[in-house]
């Protein structure tokens, strides 16, 4: 039978990463291209006992239907946290509960866009949202990221030109370029949205995952009528119980409501209820140090290495944050090419290319050093200057 | 701030359901409203254990990111059930796991339907369904349910006027009405949509509720490459973990893959793991034998209640398996202003219009039996009793 699919489907890149993952499926591959944290840092006894406690104290409910906006407390939890780390006023009737920020991304798209809408993203930009948002047939335009953020300069003149449905973009730690938005730039952005009816969705899936210097307030501290923050637990608890949420002003809320329950009703119960109470009886605080302080070695570790093993003229970031950085090879180093030789050498990156929307990024490369050890990084990226150097000729 | 919502936003259905399971909070109303299974037969301390073993056995595991398609031993179990059970041959890789089934229809909205495309429903039919395919924008057009399943001579005349993208259904024990589709009507429902290129999207939610009689083949038997499945633990085992499946042909599968990944990357490691393990380790087939033994009964609780208490000429199906049943009420007795005198004698009930996507259903009431014990039951029908007879005057 020969199939009809909507058009959209036409529309939506499949996950370059994903692809690649699959050839790094062979234990002798080191691989610096999937997302994932470490592993070794999950807080496994305490999620345990807290999946003990919940199920002992609140079973049936833990285990029954529950409201599409999602567990009170957590949503208590999540606000209160908004309000001492950033000092930022977010009522927990503001806070919906999504399994994962990827979901945001998805009900974000529902609610706010039509086919051709404009939606501008930062270039590069990350991939998972260009995923997401396609699915709704947007018209993507880049915004070009300096090394403090957006080119707001360029972010004027195209507002100014047509403003866009929404501009996606991700402050603190960005996938995959590892910049973080300087304070002046922050206020830079919000100002240029201010009054164009253009919504900032500011992705803070890192935002806690911050190495060095002080915590940075978010877009929505000046633009709060049109900033819908999306956040996550994935980062700094755990990526399997998808359990992430998303910020916004009470009436687009409205419409995200609805979106999620017609989407899939409600987030896992059990999940939000685990997260909850490891929050209560855990020291959060203590715990994303220790996450911290673990990449940020390993971000030093790996730039210790770029530094011994590529060549003079490539350029790379120095994150403050996050689980990536990115490299910029010389002119003419096409990192879609090389990653054959690199499979080849047994270590595998994700080229620059899969980032931006509108072509280029021939020469660039992400880097994830959260999830490996430090053998694995010297060894990695031993091979991968091997792999370039074979590459130059 | 005026905000600009999607197009699509305007055309979603609010679910009235959640609207009255506001009004019904308040501990002296029997509510007959929601959908939820009763939690008295949830297997807490099974799944307590499950959780536990996973946890301790592979905690890393269930705690890191997965793949986008699921948990490859449950995807495993699915498969032969269906083979066990009905006989169908399906294969693990046809399998993709998702947070409930009602996730499943909006990734089959996600890959199949441009807005305006015709889709065919159940008259009445599933409002979940009603507002997961709204997004999509299609044409709803609704083929009339007889008590043996849809009118096939409707069908095959709106098939015959232009074929739908997609038709779907409830063959088992249907929401709202209860009604399970003949063998007969199985076979003439695939015969008509044959080469049509409309694709039958079967949903099973309530398959393995079934009290009385033997289990009927999935239409999947008789249309194998245009029928696609969706299935849930949430009736068997628990719908608070959010675990449901998509089973469809290969070339579906494909798409479907590729909007799970953009909607959400993947669903709930762990909560995988845990339905896995429980149903590894317990006897499913007896624990479902549990539940269908209880909601017989209270669904022939039910039956006895109205036939005692509800005007002589209300008529109601008797469903052979599921949650619901479908009182239809005499003529001019509407269930909307009806619903306002029961929620004053602090019951409350569905009116049937919510399920109608092209008016009508007036009359009619959807009554959930699963979530009532026997005084609750005898207690709300007497109350509802009343008030219909208050109505007439």
């Amino acid at each position: 039978m020969a199939y009809h699919f909507a058009s959209r489907m036409g529309k939506t890149p499949r996950s370059f990463i994903r692809e690649i993952l699959k050839t790094t499926e062979k234990p002798e591959v080191i691989s610096f291209a999937g997302g994932l944290p470490s592993p070794s840092l999950f807080a496994v006894e305490e999620l345990a006992a807290a999946a003990q406690d919940v199920m002992a104290d609140a079973g049936r409910a833990a285990l029954q239907y529950s409201t599409t906006e999602g567990y009170l407390p957590l949503r208590e939890f999540i606000a209160e946290r908004y309000r001492q780390r950033l000092g930022l006023s977010v009522d927990p009737d503001e806070v919906l509960i999504t399994n994962g920020s990827q979901q945001c991304l998805d009900l974000i798209g529902k609610v706010f866009l039509d086919p051709g809408d404009p939606v501008f993203i930062e270039r590069p930009g990350y991939l998972g949202a260009i995923q997401a948002f396609s699915l709704y047939e947007p018209e993507f335009r880049s915004v070009p990221l300096l090394d403090d953020g957006p080119d707001t300069g360029c972010l004027e003149a195209m507002l100014e030109e047509a403003p866009a449905r929404l501009f996606y973009g991700v402050p603190n730690a960005q996938n995959p370029s590892g910049i973080t938005y300087s304070e002046e730039k922050r206020r830079a952005v919000a100002a240029a949205l201010a009054g164009t009816g253009t919504v900032f969705v500011e992705d803070d899936a890192y935002g806690e995952l911050r190495f060095d210097g002080r915590c940075l307030p978010s877009v929505r501290q000046y633009l709060s009528d049109a900033t819908v923050i999306t956040g996550s637990f994935s980062k700094i608890v755990t990526p399997g119980l998808r359990v992430g949420w998303v910020a916004a002003p009470r009436e687009i809320m409205d419409q995200i409501t609805v979106a999620k329950q017609a989407s899939d009703l409600h987030s896992n119960t059990l999940a939000q209820r685990v997260i909850a109470r490891y929050l209560e009886t855990n020291d959060i605080d203590a715990h994303i140090e220790r996450i911290t302080r673990a990449y940020r070695t390993q971000r030093d570790q790996m730039i210790a290495a770029i530094e011994e093993e590529f060549p003079e003229d490539a350029r790379y970031t120095r994150p403050d944050g996050g689980m990536f950085l990115w490299v910029t090879l010389p002119e003419g180093c096409s990192t879609m090419r090389l990653l054959e030789i690199a499979l080849e050498k047994n270590v595998a990156f994700v080229p620059g290319k899969a980032f931006y929307v509108d072509g280029g990024g021939d020469t660039t490369m992400r880097l994830n050093f959260s999830n490996a050890g430090e053998e694995e990084i010297a060894e990695g990226i031993r091979r991968l200057g091997a792999a370039i150097r074979t590459f130059i000729g």
